[in-house]
């Protein structure tokens, strides 16, 4: 998160605005909350220009929930195409095939997952309900450079780790979701962007109500008491990001970020980018020296130096770093001179 | 919250212990987090003395998900007693009929809720999964003198607004669960205390991977990200508690507030108390004139006078007053002063 985001919260912890309490102890229906909520919500809409048409909702249960919540709530047809592009579009795929039919229109499990595959002409059924992609893989370092081509049919994107780094089309999609712990706020929710046609009521009975989107549609998120303290910090970000310039700075500044990384990745005889260029992530980098014993070394050393847990996710096993929004420049300047100075060090040894 | 845990968290904000970064922002795999979560569970532990043979786990989605989770989880045998004593309990049960057969062993729903009733020798069925009560109405201000005699059933509590406010004998249950927003931390999290033996795999293959308790038993928490900040803040005022006499001290604190408030109502010849005495909540006091324009009066000239809303839960309509353990003695007496003021201006206009 900004540092002035942070410090902003800390001057308003105790007596947010001087109104005598914290926003951790106010009622989610008292006017002072309600107006927060109201606030983020308007400020998104302007910050991702975000058609009338759609609906703002905040919903705990993480991704994890979503990987039920999609499927149950839009397979009316009970049919889907999930395209495979690494770990987190695989467990949305799997957590899917209990509301219906699922269809793995394209994968990269080839090539553990290191390119997304050509989706410029899918096989996709006339009935089926949705494409469904995940726009960044977090674990895998993969992005969509171009949307698929659902031939019309409604798009679902899982944007958890890219959310807000970027400008986004919202009207491509159906349904946009995203855990807001990586580029917005405190962990423990996820933003869900909807486009309204799509909610519908007295799906399944056995369906919670937590679960229905109308529940939280048409209660503007508050059918029941939502994560109020993440709604309140994530609001603030998305104002920061209004008032420095939108998606379209946050994309340059990442952009640069990456670049340098990537660049050294390139240049590098010791380390390399696990992901096809053209599918590179701006938020997240898995790269590797090939030996899984000098991986570890580097998680160590850079570890011992202060820098963030490098360690890659035990399924993938090699080295990761994530630039997310609040990544400062300087961090990452830093972080590839001591990627230098290890293979200097290497080199010599 | 204490105010001191509000300090504590404030001064910690940016930096947690040195370590530069904020709580907000650790990975919830992180050494640094992980011990946060183990310290809150360990102290809590401690301070509500849970045996070995439950587990403790920190679910999002609050009671809304909790009425579904519990009778999905839990009806083996499709078939549950639930008590009807509010608001909370009716929820509960409405949603438990998407599981199985819900049995309403007792009602107080003939004089809208203002007693608890006689639960001593209900009719249970042999072979019911689990007798369901809500433990505190905190819209309709009732709480059980005595627990229902289950008949070596296993029972299961709703405590949300009553969690620490009071020792709990843990054994007495098969689960306990509680939302952390009234008496612990900030919205967005359930606290579940849930005997081992209960905790299931392969229940129904519709069921999301979110909403078996195992899947959060087998990973303390960590299937997914948690909501890491309210872990923090509840731990902290769980520690708060243990190193202020405990529950027991807690307990003290909670019956000299309310019986300040409950005696001026029993003295007052404009106000009066809606529940029966032996059923009175310590934490919620719903009360009136009997009158709405005049209860609407009230509402009007406490909120100008600074005090937290005193308008009831829509659906009951007369006045209430909250005395979580965080509200001092200070705000108990001068609301009753308040009130008194009111009486005396009412008695003379």
């Amino acid at each position: 998160m900004p540092v002035p985001v942070l410090e902003d919260i800390r001057d308003n912890l105790l007596n947010y605005q001087e109104k005598g309490l914290s926003v951790m102890e106010m009622s989610h229906r008292s006017h002072e909350f309600l107006d927060i909520k109201e606030q983020a919500i308007a400020d998104l809409k302007t910050l991702m220009d975000i058609p009338d048409n759609y609906k703002v909702m905040f919903i705990q249960g993480g991704a994890t929930l979503q990987f039920a919540m999609i499927p149950w709530n839009l397979m009316k047809n009970g049919k889907a195409v999930y395209i495979e592009t690494g770990n987190w579009s695989k467990k949305a795929l799997v957590e899917a095939r209990k509301y219906g039919e699922v269809i793995v229109g394209a994968s990269s499990a080839d090539r553990n997952y290191a390119y997304v595959p050509d989706c410029s002409d899918l096989d996709i059924p006339k009935d089926a309900d949705f494409v469904y992609i995940c726009q960044n893989e977090t674990i895998n370092g993969v992005t969509w450079p171009k949307l698929p081509n659902t031939k019309g049919h409604v798009l679902v994107s899982d944007q958890s780790s890219m959310f807000l780094s970027e400008p986004c089309n919202v009207s491509d999609f159906g349904l946009i979701y995203a855990g807001v712990q990586k580029n917005v706020g405190p962990a423990g929710m996820v933003v869900v962007i909807m486009r309204e046609d799509l909610i519908r009521e007295n799906i399944d009975p056995k369906m919670p109500v937590y679960l229905n989107y109308a529940t939280h549609a048409s209660t503007n998120s508050g059918y029941n008491t939502p994560n109020c303290w993440s709604i309140y910090c994530c609001g603030l970000t998305v104002r920061y990001l209004l008032e420095n310039g939108g998606l379209k700075a946050a994309r340059q500044r990442n952009v640069e970020k990456a670049a340098i990384l990537y660049d050294f990745l390139d240049e590098s005889s010791l380390f390399f980018g696990k992901v096809d260029p053209e599918y590179r992530s701006l938020m997240n980098v898995p790269f590797s020296t090939g030996n899984a014993e000098l991986d570890a070394e580097v998680v160590k050393e850079s570890t011992a130096a202060g820098f963030l847990n490098l360690k890659g996710h035990p399924s993938v096993g090699c080295l990761r770093a994530s630039l997310y929004n609040a990544m400062p420049m300087e961090g990452v300047k830093a972080l590839v001179e001591f990627l230098k100075a290890f293979e200097l060090k290497y080199r010599h040894s």
